[in-house]
């Protein structure tokens, strides 16, 4: 078993002063193909496996049946700044559906937006759970439970709803998922591999190699994803950034503790990391190194140069020190 | 040579989530008398090292020269957060000098505090270089420069401030400082071993066993740290809490990038650590738990214990995490 890899440094005047170390698995349709640390290292994906924890919602046919459009898919696979056009997507979504902000059980949440913010502020008003960054994942739950008929606490592990997000889960991931805990929005999340994780990813990527409605759901929830950037992180975001310059060649989605995922459809690949200490710094740098070393963006491009190369800049405009990826990222030896 | 430690854990529901690394050492006036990880890394102390290089300060007699108290002292030392009472007694210490805002070269930070942050605010007014963390620091150097008639750029390497601040940094950690860079106020940080940033906190805890101005300096100093824990960091800060906590048993700084140093000068022992991805929940809890099995704090005061084991509670309420520090520290084997 491989221990945790050095993948990003900052360095300060040419020193080295952080190391970032972790576990990368890309993966296409016949398994793992590339491997930085250790694959078989078990992780919470937390947010990352959004678009996972959606299938259901879109193959059970409660989408269709709530009359979802391309961008409420992208919202359910988002972890979102609450800005108001993910606050007031949300809150319409809802009312369709007869509900509203009480019926979420994800819990109120500052938002990361700043215009969102100083409305608050400004009307000494609280957050509410449509800021939470999950709330459209909960708005999609809520979905699929009005059409499965389920009681009103759907985030709890023996709910239908989450019976079927793990069933789903399972399937995609290819193993069992022996761990879980409790996430941020109060959601079951569950244990498994990074390496079963970018197997996760490369089947989103490959839909065709599984088939029937998972299929199409597959296809419908990236696709969507890709179409909505914005809709899935928001303005100054990593998975925003990223799936922008990529123009359609990859979906990208971070989760919390330093996990991130890609699915590249054109390429047939799927990614996932997790930066072991848990910093966003280092996972954004990862995936923007992977995209550009995968081909599906250009590292000139200042939407991913701005992650591959974080300058550190002090209180004086002065440039003090450098994130780099480890040049690992980029060495040959790797079958991509 | 040692790899980096694991020091700190993150569980979640009691699975392993993320992992924090790295290096600590602790000294007597004989040497190191304990290490997790390498205390050969060579780091960069960053704001940790605030004691020493206010140390030339008041051996010069500038700090008596500008009839600095004891709270000045204490906020040379400082990283603080901006509130009144930092801002207040800088201005004022400035003014005393017949030196003003714009005579600093920290450059301006928002500050940490909020109720700072709401009249900033509600006044439509920028942070200015007062509300820099560093700005006790940087009036400190202004004294000495005041004091040595140096030049304005009190901030460049070959200045004579700077180089009074270099010959100190050299001569409490016993090695020449082979590397420097530019810390986030703008003013130069030089390289150390984390075992030898420890012998200087242990010659900072026995000021005995150097004698003469830099003997009453270090003291004057540590005490200063001690008697205003607020001054050094804050309300809500892990400086001033495990300050508070330690009750004149221990001075503790921090540094950016998961550098924190201790002096307990009743057990004559000084600490480095530095956490290798630069994570200060990290940082902090390794700390905390020195402090606590080297018997100046009680990992039962909340002050300590909020440090020691930080929940990680969800936007529900719910307990879904938890951070440990290794239980290597607390283990047997290391004289301590």
């Amino acid at each position: 078993m491989n221990h945790a890899a050095k993948l990003v440094e900052l360095r300060r005047n040419g020193y080295l002063e952080s190391v970032h170390r972790g576990h990368v698995a890309v993966c296409d349709a016949s398994g793992v193909v590339a491997e930085w640390g250790n694959a078989a290292q078990v992780i919470f994906p937390r947010s990352s496996c959004k678009m996972l924890q959606a299938l259901p919602l879109v193959e059970s046919g409660a989408a269709d049946a709530a009359g979802l459009e391309v961008n409420h898919l992208a919202l359910s696979c988002a972890s979102h700044q609450g800005a108001h056009m993910h606050t007031d997507l949300a809150r319409e979504w809802l009312a369709g559906l007869g509900l509203g902000e009480a019926d979420l059980r994800c819990g109120p949440q500052i938002p990361a937006d700043k215009e969102a913010q100083a409305m608050l502020r400004a009307d000494y008003q609280p957050p509410c759970q449509l800021h939470n960054n999950c709330s459209g994942k909960h708005s999609g739950f809520l979905t699929l439970n009005q059409h499965l008929g389920g009681g009103t606490e759907y985030i709890e592990l023996d709910h239908p709803v989450q019976k079927a997000v793990k069933a789903a889960f399972e399937e995609m991931t290819g193993a069992e998922a022996k761990g879980w805990g409790i996430d941020g929005c109060s959601a079951p999340n569950f244990t498994c591999e990074v390496g079963h994780l970018a197997r996760a990813m490369a089947k989103m990527a490959t839909p065709e190699s599984m088939g029937g409605v998972r299929a199409k759901a597959a296809k419908r929830l990236v696709n969507a994803m890709m179409a909505y950037p914005l809709l899935v992180a928001g303005e100054g975001r990593a998975c925003s950034a990223l799936m922008a310059a990529a123009g359609g060649k990859a979906a990208v989605k971070t989760g919390a503790e330093g996990v991130f995922v890609g699915i590249l459809p054109e390429r047939g690949i799927g990614i996932a990391l997790k930066i072991e200490d848990g910093n966003h710094r280092a996972s954004e740098a990862v995936m923007a190194a992977l995209l550009v070393r995968l081909g599906v963006v250009d590292a000139a491009d200042p939407r991913v140069a701005q992650y591959l190369h974080r300058p550190d800049i002090n209180r004086r405009g002065i440039k003090a020190a450098e994130f780099n990826v480890a040049e690992a990222i980029f060495a040959q030896g790797q079958r991509l």
